[in-house]
């Protein structure tokens, strides 16, 4: 039986073929006298394959009826191509119609609007800009398990259901069987989370951080690589309740070493998909965003700036740049202020590092000044925050000082300490969000347009 | 300044080193008259670097402290091993103690139970068995993307959070955001689901199959690698509620190739685990299962079995054996019958296809016989079912014929029906638990003690 070749590989064949199969979807059909064009895309590139339907078909009026949208199998010969724009067409001796598309087809050659392509999720990667943001994100996805895997670095899978309460209780999304129409009561007439499904309140979690930590602590250099979820009702084009998160974490690892390690992976994120996904990248720059390409290789030739907090802040006081918010020693850089750092003073993406401990979580390794933490943040042009992370307090009485400043109990984080009692070491990590780095390297604006089906308020269709 | 290097790295240096820089936990230590034995372990692999610190040293009072778990930093040699079993060793010229651990350390050199070890599943990965298992889960991780994506898979997120109640609501989790105490109600008293955060019941998913579907319907071959869940209160050995589940879609496929499709990709799995986990898959087979290796090679040799279901269920009933639950045409096979299948009657790995449409899911695709539905099963000696999957109805009227027949409303899935209305395809999917997979090439027994902190009724832990 013959096999089937994808259009991907039919179009970079080394030699004419006398057979070929090829199934896929109509993207457009023009008739001549004496036969018709058919686009025919598989989704395994964003290029089409030619095909050259002859009038002398025996099915020719139904080929004369194809549409947008219908699905078809071609036999027939591979030959280079009179035309222009490819080397390969097909001179099909059959062609198969397996499933119409009427003219009620939603992916209409015409322009649509983002928002009514987001209606039509199930349909749209059928579109190129869509298709090529979808194999982007496989192909990104590989690279950063390559990237660790290659180094040594073991993939963990840390738990997304969980007891704890990391980041404040207003954010978290909660998971329960409880029947919320009669939930069971204690005696006292609260809600009994002790019957719940696992004999307590639980949450969906924001991070793996603390669990990754756990590992690195045994097996050195780990990943995780997961969904995490935000239950903040914020609607903007770079939030999402539902998003992937890589968070690498190293033992004997410090400050340095940590950022080191982010700007490696950025750099080789970076340079895979210039690699891996040229074709996809020239679509973006073309229709998505003009200067794409330019940013990419702009991150790739650079050494990121690295820059404290504290000169960053008197940095940003000395422009003399009116911002909508004030820069002020103790409060967090606000998007505008990462932008002007890294698009402005610097020209080139700039890792900030050494934040006042106050504005930073207790798990940060607070620094001799006893004033500032061994954060670290990495900023890039267009975007602004996309890594984050710090050395970890590794010491055992400064951990418990710092979750108290905090207003955490020590008590619930007893596993957490013991990684200090025993056998504590130096260790350090960040976070990348997946799609925050997708929407870098493909430039789509927002991050609905690189989710395959995204969670945003209100918003849990299909 | 001299970077460290791994212990994987030193003991397969391929010559010796003046000067080497290495961090660990002690693993054990041994005291001789002028020196000390340590043995180093990092994580990067399951052997121990061996360390000779001499009694010159000037903290070697110190270090005559050492105990299990405290974590160092040796300077030293590393020199050709006068001991058996290694040959590499590092004669120290310095030894620095990070951190130390008391004798209150939880993982002391002697046996523990595994519930012993379930309770601190923060400290199990720094023990020879739970390293090599989570080394195992990583590589096993990571051939299951090579594997898809070396033959032009697409991997597609899809949701976690779902607000499509696919096999049942008794089995769901919900995720909500309303006080539980006091959730909005409408005018009629009722909890209004309109008001939580997605504006709709939303639950965690339990497969990403139907939307793969629509990815496979757009981009030929995909791939989902994602947690999954299931609210089921069964404590087995086999059961989590929450673990990872792979499903390649794709397009253009029929049960045929489904079928080759799961073989293949098993196989490939297994032989990936053989080549790169050597080392640890020999601490499985000596101390876990003893009949590992022997099996993994028997799945690696053979071409898997394929019968029908109509014939599995004529060769147990001609068996003879007396089984717990009786053998009828038109129930689902049991655990006990599918390991006496691959087990006794074909002593191969079997796949089971073609099973009675009442038994199975609205979306497989119906047999021209009108009675049985292209379901496949891969089933594996002393696991039973490993994978499951069909081929899909892509005939829209079918289809929804079977979505009635199942009680289920086509209105509630018109996405899912707009892939069958525009440019259907014949297409097919399976499904691969990834625990389960893991439990079969590391011989481990409880899905337990193959994640790292697993969820079961009742736990939630760390």
């Amino acid at each position: 039986m013959l096999k089937p070749t994808t259009v991907k590989d039919a179009l970079h064949s080394e030699s004419a073929q006398d057979t070929i199969l090829v199934h896929g979807w109509v993207r457009t059909r023009r008739d001549a006298k004496t036969f018709s064009f058919l686009e025919l895309n598989d989704g395994s590139c964003l290029k089409n394959l030619q095909v050259i339907a002859p009038a002398t078909l025996a099915n020719y009026t139904d080929v004369q009826h194809l549409t947008t949208g219908a699905s078809v199998t071609v036999r027939g010969k591979l030959v280079p191509s009179q035309g222009q724009g490819q080397k390969w067409e097909v001179t099909a001796e059959d062609v198969t119609v397996i499933g119409t598309a009427d003219a009620t087809y939603p992916l209409q050659k015409k322009g649509h609007t983002p928002e009514f392509l987001r209606e039509i999720a199930h349909l749209r990667p059928r579109s190129n800009l869509f298709g090529a943001v979808f194999r982007t994100r496989s192909r990104l996805a590989f690279a950063i398990h390559r990237f660790f895997q290659e180094r040594g670095f073991v993939y963990v899978h840390t738990p997304i259901i969980t007891g704890s309460d990391c980041e404040g209780a207003g954010e978290l999304f909660r998971v329960t069987t409880h029947d919320l129409a009669n939930p069971p009561k204690r005696e006292d007439g609260l809600i009994d989370d002790a019957k719940d499904f696992f004999a307590r309140r639980t949450y969906l979690t924001v991070s793996g951080q603390l669990e990754a930590e756990a590992f690195a602590c045994a097996l050195g250099k780990v990943y995780t690589f997961g969904p995490t979820f935000r239950a903040e009702n914020s609607n903007t084009s770079r939030h999402a309740n539902e998003f992937w998160m890589i968070e690498p974490e190293v033992a004997f690892c410090d400050l340095q070493g940590n950022m080191d390690l982010a700007e490696e992976f950025v750099k080789a994120l970076i340079r895979e998909v210039r690699t891996n996904c040229a074709e996809d990248l020239e679509l973006f720059a073309k229709f998505v965003d003009k200067e794409l390409l330019a940013r990419l290789d702009f991150v790739l030739e650079r050494p990121f700036q690295r820059v404290s907090y504290t000169e960053a802040i008197e940095l940003l006081k000395k422009s003399g740049k009116q911002f909508e918010y004030p820069v002020e020693y103790g409060t967090n850089l606000q998007s505008e202020h990462e932008r002007y750092l890294t698009e402005v003073v610097f020209k080139c993406p700039t890792t900030v590092y050494n934040y006042p401990k106050e504005i930073k979580p207790f798990y940060m390794r607070l620094n001799d000044d006893d004033k500032t933490v061994t954060a670290m943040d990495v900023l890039v042009p267009g975007i602004g925050e996309i890594v984050g992370g710090s050395q970890r307090e590794e010491r055992l009485d400064v951990l418990e000082a710092n979750m108290r400043r905090h207003g955490v109990d020590p008590k619930d984080y007893g596993w957490y300490l013991d990684l200090r009692r025993y056998g504590t070491v130096p260790h350090a990590g960040f976070g990348l969000g997946f799609e925050r780095m997708l929407m870098f390297v493909t430039g789509v604006p927002n991050i609905r347009d690189v989710i395959p089906f995204a969670r945003t308020p209100g918003n849990a269709a299909f």
